[in-house]
């Protein structure tokens, strides 16, 4: 039914190489779970789910860190969650890294996972959070089956994995003491963020990193670009400037390059850390420094001479190993974490964008009949349902809750869809000065600055404390 | 796949008429919901799930009060729930009672819905509250998007239904203020409630209604009852004394016999009110005083004449009409409501029972393997999980919730396998002094005894703090 390449996926297992050789040490386990956990179905009923354990640091009266794992490989994921491995000694902690269903190792159907609606519908975030429940459960009953007896879970996870963290504690708060989430945009849906902020986030980015003039020149970039790809007969040399692999024939192949880009320039902002990192490709530190800094030089303007430059100011991300031959900008060529990932926001993680005169990027409204429809052309999905996160996991209205650490960076782009106040003396959030995404779990690097430093200290004391009420 | 005879369901939509013709005047409607929530499946995607309101005491300024239904059709359970009716006009409230799947007329794939596992496997729980879910939000929604102007939402629900209406209030606490679950058996699974209890407590309740000679006598008749059965030629007398439709002839058989034996005594102390009610069947005040003292003046124990004595002490329950032919004992002419629930003790609603010598029951030892198997056998589900509503639901551990009133009869037979104990100070239970099941949820009564009567006070007080919490 769907046409998807099975592209490698991921190559990035390391951190960079230039901060530290460490490859965290990680064994690979495989459990059998339920494929519904809400319904009695017919076989198959059961596949195998992957974790990654690390006992190094364990003592058998030490707690268990679980890290729900988000979109992607968990192998890839835990490699970056190294603020886990540098505290395991501290508190004698298991670590288990669980990976999340349709990703990395646990497809449910094998090759055919992904092949139709009816092997795909088990992917949800009701489904996802009833494994990391079930493998909780299965993990502390290991230990012992008198529930007084058995570890106490703290909880880890960064965007999407940190929304699911955030959920456990919420849904399943019997089984996990307390949740550190990191960058988890829990708001992120239909009538809790407005579709404006993310683009004018991301704005503020490189007004803050790369500076006014390079907001102004990716600003009038568009139209540039736009009007090069749109003539009827394309200079050779813009389309070698591009690299685009396909060729430019229509409205909509103008469209795919414009949001290509797009995506590049959001993808920096992600990655905009004041370190090298191997997160996305590998980058080096602040990227969007970087990239203003090799654009903005230039302040003759005209078709030829500007793509030249933007394209060339992009080659540290789109041709970081020197030998990409052109650029694909086609979905089709999008590997399984992206079409899993893709499936998943055309069904519940109904996010709205758009883009105004207030950022820098292509004015386009929010269309959620458009959006729906489109959803519905690619995956065969009827029903999108942009309320149903905010029915299931409350919205806003986190009052009832309570062991929730939310920390965001306040530099990165979903922060406006995320927990920014503190909601009772137990629902927290941080927002980190001058640091983007995910930062406070990642391993410990010198170059982190003090509020890192900081939130990383409040997370110790916090998890701490949730322990000392336990025992 | 399954056989059912489509038998009229229930016929008993009144309540007992010598106490009182109200009948409850109920609007019926019907909403689409999505048949599964956590997937997104191909059509038929949704269905048509009735609920009933009233909104004669309503003022735009009321709360919401919903009845999550339960086992069997809602406008039954609706009639029994008077004391909803009973303080509508105090909160001026809207009342909504909201069917569950599969039972009544939300049949999600109407005739065909027990066809076949793959029509009934979106029978769950998990299912059922996210329907009740997404109803309470629609209804909220209705009155105004913005939630601070949306009405309060009190739940009341009372067995399984009770269980539901915590359950809501645990999963969905940003949607509904509190709940009063009354006679609900939350820790009715395998690992929180001892298997021996539920018999025990209904021998209790035969010893303290009908006296230790009663439970002497049953006791001592299954052995009588079984013998008689057993022999090669069945007495004519026998048979005809229990007006059993079918042959008996296997061992089998006579098992089923002494199972519709024991589901009536059973039935009879649930419904062991001290008043007339027509619950399940029109039954006296106190039915099993009215049946120990027709059984117990008979000292003379053959046979015969035991087996009569019996019988005709049960013809208030088994031929109340006076026109009852013949009593079946067989699986197969199940009404549909029975078929649903029976699947759902099947899959999700695993409790352990046995009888011991310690109760009035033939000795039987619970029997896990036994149970998964005659499930799998019957309705093809391999994987009867008896850990899932533990997991789910968080077993004993509810320290983390809020706002809800467990009330038991401490005389009702599942008493052993409820909250009896305040668990925080929002997380009540009440124990009622002489009363069995869901009285306090019904209608007032003259005869309500002072107990009944105050703890629908405490509910009423109880209910106008959560309000008043709200506003």
């Amino acid at each position: 039914m769907y046409k998807v390449k099975l592209l490698l996926v991921f190559i990035f297992s390391t951190l960079n190489a230039q901060i530290s050789q460490i490859k965290y040490s990680l064994e690979t386990k495989y459990i059998e779970v339920p494929l519904d956990h809400f319904a009695y179905i017919e076989e198959p009923n059961v596949f195998q789910l992957r974790y990654l354990i690390n006992a190094e640091h364990y003592d058998e009266m030490g707690p268990i860190f679980i890290y729900t794992g988000g979109k992607g490989d968990i192998s890839v994921q835990a490699q970056n969650a190294g603020f886990m491995f540098d505290i395991a000694s501290t508190f004698k902690a298991l670590l288990v890294f669980i990976e999340h269903r349709y990703y990395g190792e646990s497809l449910p159907f094998g090759d055919t996972s992904f092949s139709s609606l009816k092997h795909l519908k088990y992917l949800s975030t009701s489904q996802a959070l009833a494994d990391v429940a079930y493998v909780t459960k299965y993990l502390k009953t290991t230990f012992s089956e008198i529930e007084e007896l058995q570890p106490t879970v703290v909880v880890f996870g960064e965007s999407y994995g940190g929304m699911l963290a955030a959920w456990l504690r919420m849904k399943y708060p019997y089984l996990v003491t307390g949740t550190i989430a990191s960058s988890a945009p829990i708001f992120d849906f239909p009538g809790l963020t407005e579709c404006n902020t993310f683009y004018e986030k991301i704005t503020d980015v490189y007004n803050k990193y790369g500076g006014q003039k390079c907001v102004e020149m990716i600003q009038r970039g568009w139209d540039i670009i736009a009007a090069a790809l749109s003539k009827k007969k394309i200079g050779k040399d813009v389309l070698s400037e591009l690299k685009i692999c396909s060729k430019i024939e229509s409205t909509k192949d103008v469209e795919k390059v414009l949001n290509w880009l797009q995506n590049i320039l959001v993808t920096l902002a992600m990655a905009n850390y004041n370190y090298p990192t191997n997160l996305y490709t590998p980058l080096p530190a602040y990227p969007v420094k970087v990239f203003c800094e090799k654009l903005t030089p230039y302040n003759e303007i005209n078709n030829n001479s500007f793509i030249h430059h933007y394209s060339r100011a992009l080659d540290f991300y789109t041709n970081y190993t020197g030998n990409n031959l052109c650029n694909n900008i086609n979905y089709i060529n999008e590997d399984l974490t992206e079409f899993a990932w893709n499936y998943q926001k055309c069904t519940e993680l109904i996010s709205p964008r758009c883009s105004t005169e207030n950022d820098m990027f292509v004015t386009k409204p929010w269309n959620y009949e458009k959006y729906a429809h489109d959803c519905n052309a690619r995956f065969g999905v009827k029903n999108v349902r942009p309320d149903w996160a905010t029915l299931a996991y409350g919205g806003e209205d986190l009052k009832y809750y309570s062991n929730i650490v939310f920390s965001n960076g306040d530099m990165e782009p979903w922060l406006t869809s995320s927990v920014v106040d503190n909601i009772t003396n137990s629902i927290f959030s941080i927002n980190i000065p001058d640091t983007t995404n995910q930062v406070d779990l990642r391993q410990y690097n010198p170059a982190d600055n003090n509020y890192v430093t900081e939130t990383r200290n409040f997370h110790i004391r916090t998890i701490m404390q949730w322990l000392d009420g336990e025992n």
